[in-house]
């Protein structure tokens, strides 16, 4: 029950392969249960921003137990967590792209995506996710 | 006049005790009239984004001397203190879940939980402060 | 087989103990095998610096999987390690006080003790340890 | 004249490959020649330590344009770079284990490697050179 080295090597070539349909280049980060990196591969000339974005979207969905789509739609002003963003050392990141790993209910790990359009980051993520 | 070490596990055995009542595993912070830490404890299976909030969430009712709930209420977009959040090295939390704790009408150190939602981090807040 | 938030007190009053023997107080920090805190104490009139440094020897101790003592005996100038404790983000400690956790042959966490000599912290974790 | 996403998992995998023969887990990254991550894996029980040391030994490479252990060689305590170590954010590291990628004279990049001696982290970061 945890994300070995060759099961991150699969969800990143699947969402390699979702983003090479898009036609957008990601940059795909998985980290382990504990929030540290696994596996990350930035695909060419995606942007540079992305290196951390894709880690710290894969963090913050093992850190807060959720996407960081929902995170994002809890912490925006006004809402209940708003101002998180800010709270954790910079690594917190409240939108699209972020997805907890599950395995028999548990949260083992996450993975992150950033390169596109959010929307485009979600589903290069759940293509991802798909293949654990 | 300040927060030992003594108390400071009084107060987070009180919170922990009211975490399991409701039953969401938090983490609770205690920090004394610096801002630095006294104590703290994770709950097993509590968030890990709450390690740095809890913390947080107890400096900035020290640092700021009102509860987190309160300094959020004045630091929405358009609020007099917006943007205190991204101030103060990454430190302050504008949700509640952290209390001061006052001794003689003076500060002398702060309480902060997270795991739940907010209104969860605050009871359990409010019951470790009942502790002291 | 991971350290539990009551293990971790268990091995604080431990280590508590011990530090009332000889008569220094001392900051304790126990971390998970993602190098990640789960329970943390300062006692009355510790030093302040230690509140880090505790943490640091705890986290040190699971991500380089040795004593932060035997860490330092490579890392000296001239040492195969020398400079590691500026490659990390900080958190690298070079000497005494901090100690891997193992359960059949797995390192599975670490604990962390600042506060008084080298010989004193080592001697504090060793007894924080033998109460895992 | 670039470091792409699908050479950088080349170097990877024959790193890894020698890391296998040899028996230690590793971490391997590749950056490229603006010192930015293109790909990053972490072998299964690898150190935590190991997953910033390799990124920064690769970044060093690449930003000192030499090996680290050549720049180790000259950083040393009254060598003529000493200090080195904390003048560039805590990325820059003096012991072997990272390599510059070169290609028609010029460096387009860096490999770099963690996670055993420094002998045995040299050995992976040429057997992943090789396979550019």
């Amino acid at each position: 029950m945890s994300v070995t080295a060759k099961k991150a090597l699969q969800m990143i070539a699947a969402a390699e392969a979702k983003a090479g349909e898009i036609g957008v280049p990601m940059v795909i980060a998985v980290v382990d249960q504990g929030g540290n990196l696994v596996a990350q591969l930035r695909q060419d000339d995606a942007l540079l921003v992305s290196i951390d974005l894709a880690w710290n979207k894969a963090y913050t969905a093992v850190a807060a137990k959720m996407t960081t789509e929902t995170l994002g739609s809890v912490s925006q002003p006004g809402g209940p967590l708003y101002g998180i963003h800010t709270a954790d050392n910079n690594r917190i990141v409240i939108f699209g792209g972020g997805l907890p790993i599950e395995e028999d209910g548990k949260i083992i790990g996450g993975i992150g995506v950033s390169g596109g359009s959010v929307e485009q980051d979600i589903t290069c993520a759940e293509a991802g996710l798909a293949a654990y």
